[in-house]
């Protein structure tokens, strides 16, 4: 007991020695058991702090001790995964004692992830589990070295010699390479999946879609002269179209209609959430096209557009879906409740990696 | 040019319907070629906001223009990456505005790249890479499912045979498993030095090292029992104490001397960064030790202890030193200027792999 303490006065000492004397850190998001969630945030002059979280219809404002410290409860949240962060006299900032943070270039939001008391599709299981990859290869088409993440399922390592399908998964318009594992959980989704025979074991791909300053249409030129060859070098898949997906979120989703059917003879799977559409590279593509249905149609084994029906994306899915019905491109529209959110698309995933391969 | 336009305006409206309204979002930190660099934050109501950073010998105020934007340029930083801060009225905050954040559980900080001219032995350079896998495994030793970073060779991939040595290396006491990817680039620094014909090729073992609420010698059992077995069952490795050596920084290095010392029969190879030694485990081990240091001075391949002359640490490694010299422990004492930071950490990083398994 003695050394305990006297280890905890150390560790104290060694705190402040090599960080400095700092403000209060109060504990935040904790989770209760009911599942309602404590925000605390730190700071003393603010005249106004509100939360905004994607499990709230709208924000709420906290409220300030006397100490300086900003506290919320909510009530009971669905167990799932919420960005969130505060907004300090208008200033968005995520929550500096969550160490959970949302990947991503423009924002900064916290993740709260309220575990419940079963398994969710997301949730870390006691399932084999497969391999996140970081991976470094040349862009000939962009003239640099990028990084992507490959996750490859259980059963795939270095003594192995089974070949596998291969999904092209791609973030959202301000993400990165690793929004996909880190917020919408691509691996642990794809672990639970395989482990229950839902799923087939594959390899997912996650490139970094953003290309700057150059436009989109070079990030095609990416993955299809770069990419899928590295992949194809360094990994044992299946190298041919019926074992090739594509699939995407929000400026990924379109990138991922603009990739795919463009490149028909490289993809028999197209998966697109939540696409925004509103590009140039997108109205090239679709505005005059002139698809050989028929033989779409024959080739493709699945097109879906998945969306939900509050996203303030939902009436220009709904215009793409039309485009593709009336063009005579068979699409599956896979419609939810929900907005634009990563909660949705741990489902767009989850719906489409039960589909692919099979 | 229309259509660009009209990209611009929906990628806008598009913002804004996704996000709201914001803050202003001004760049920061901006390296110039002169490699002074600009730092910016936004905070119209703040009193004083000081810039904290390793580049810097104190905290240094930054001024407020109308806008509410604090802004600071430092004159030219040598090229190195650096952690900061900004201290709004004494809060302590990551730049809102900048990517790049330091993997920790205790602060929240940013991290500054001034990448220099010449390439640095941690620059992401045009060499084979090799690829950092994120696994998972059950520990045994603690009763649940835990993350751990493996760093494997240009050349390793599922087509290989060939087995590598082992360095399982450590973070910092509130780091993470990803800071010594993320703030020390251990990935690049071994692809450049085997590039360079100055290291072996080895896989790195980058567990998770914090174990809450239990004390420290449970780490150094899931270490021996848990994650060495797992890594040896699932890469190619040389299974012996002459291919497998321990490293570590700050709480890590003493982790390190602890796991290495008590394992003399598992590792050859033991190298500690700025070891903080105040711990239980470390006085129980070392306290009443009697070693047979003849047997260990023969056996160990290579015992290192690096510090830098500013760490606060530094009086305190000074005293282990003397403790193994005066025991007759043959240790190589690594002396550099700097303090207790991730720029010497990479250093030493860089120094024993040159030393290792040769």
């Amino acid at each position: 007991m003695k050394n305990i303490i006297l280890t905890t006065i150390a560790l104290a000492a060694f705190a402040i020695a090599a960080f400095g004397q700092r403000a209060p850190r109060p504990s935040s998001p904790d989770v209760h058991k009911d599942n309602s969630v404590t925000f605390r945030y730190y700071a003393p002059k603010a005249n106004e702090v509100l939360l905004h979280g994607e499990f709230l219809e709208k924000p709420l404002p906290m409220t300030k001790d006397t100490s300086g410290i900003w506290t919320l409860t909510v009530p009971p949240v669905k167990p799932d995964i919420y960005p969130y962060f505060f907004a300090e006299d208008g200033n968005q900032l995520a929550d500096p004692n969550n160490t959970y943070l949302f990947a991503n270039e423009r924002f900064k939001r916290s993740i709260l992830d309220v575990p419940g008391d079963q398994p969710l599709v997301h949730s870390l299981q006691n399932v084999p589990h497969g391999s996140i990859q970081y991976r470094y290869y040349e862009s000939s088409s962009l003239g640099r070295t990028r990084e992507m993440l490959v996750y490859t399922p259980p059963g795939y390592d270095a003594f192995g010699n089974k070949n596998y399908p291969v999904l092209y998964l791609i973030h959202g318009g301000s993400d990165t390479q690793e929004t996909w594992t880190k917020v919408g959980r691509a691996n642990f989704i794809a672990d639970n999946l395989i482990a229950a025979g839902k799923a087939e074991p594959m390899i997912i791909v996650m490139p970094y879609g953003n290309v700057r300053p150059s436009p989109m249409p070079d990030f095609t030129k990416d993955i299809i002269n770069d990419i899928i060859p590295f992949v194809e070098k360094n990994y044992r898949v299946i190298k041919d179209k019926d074992h090739r997906a594509v699939a995407g979120f929000s400026v990924g989703g379109g990138q991922t209609l603009n990739i795919g059917f463009t490149n028909l003879d490289k993809f028999s799977y197209i998966c697109s959430y939540a696409p925004f559409t509103m590009t140039e590279e997108f109205r090239k593509n679709f505005t005059d096209w002139k698809p050989n249905a028929a033989e779409i149609n024959k080739n493709l084994k699945l097109f879906t557009v998945s969306v939900g029906t509050e996203d303030f994306l939902y009436e220009s899915v709904k215009q793409n879906l039309a485009m593709f019905e009336e063009k005579g491109v068979k699409v599956q529209p896979i419609i939810v409740s929900g907005g634009h959110t990563w909660m949705n698309c741990k489902l767009f995933l989850a719906k489409t990696l039960e589909q692919l391969f099979k």
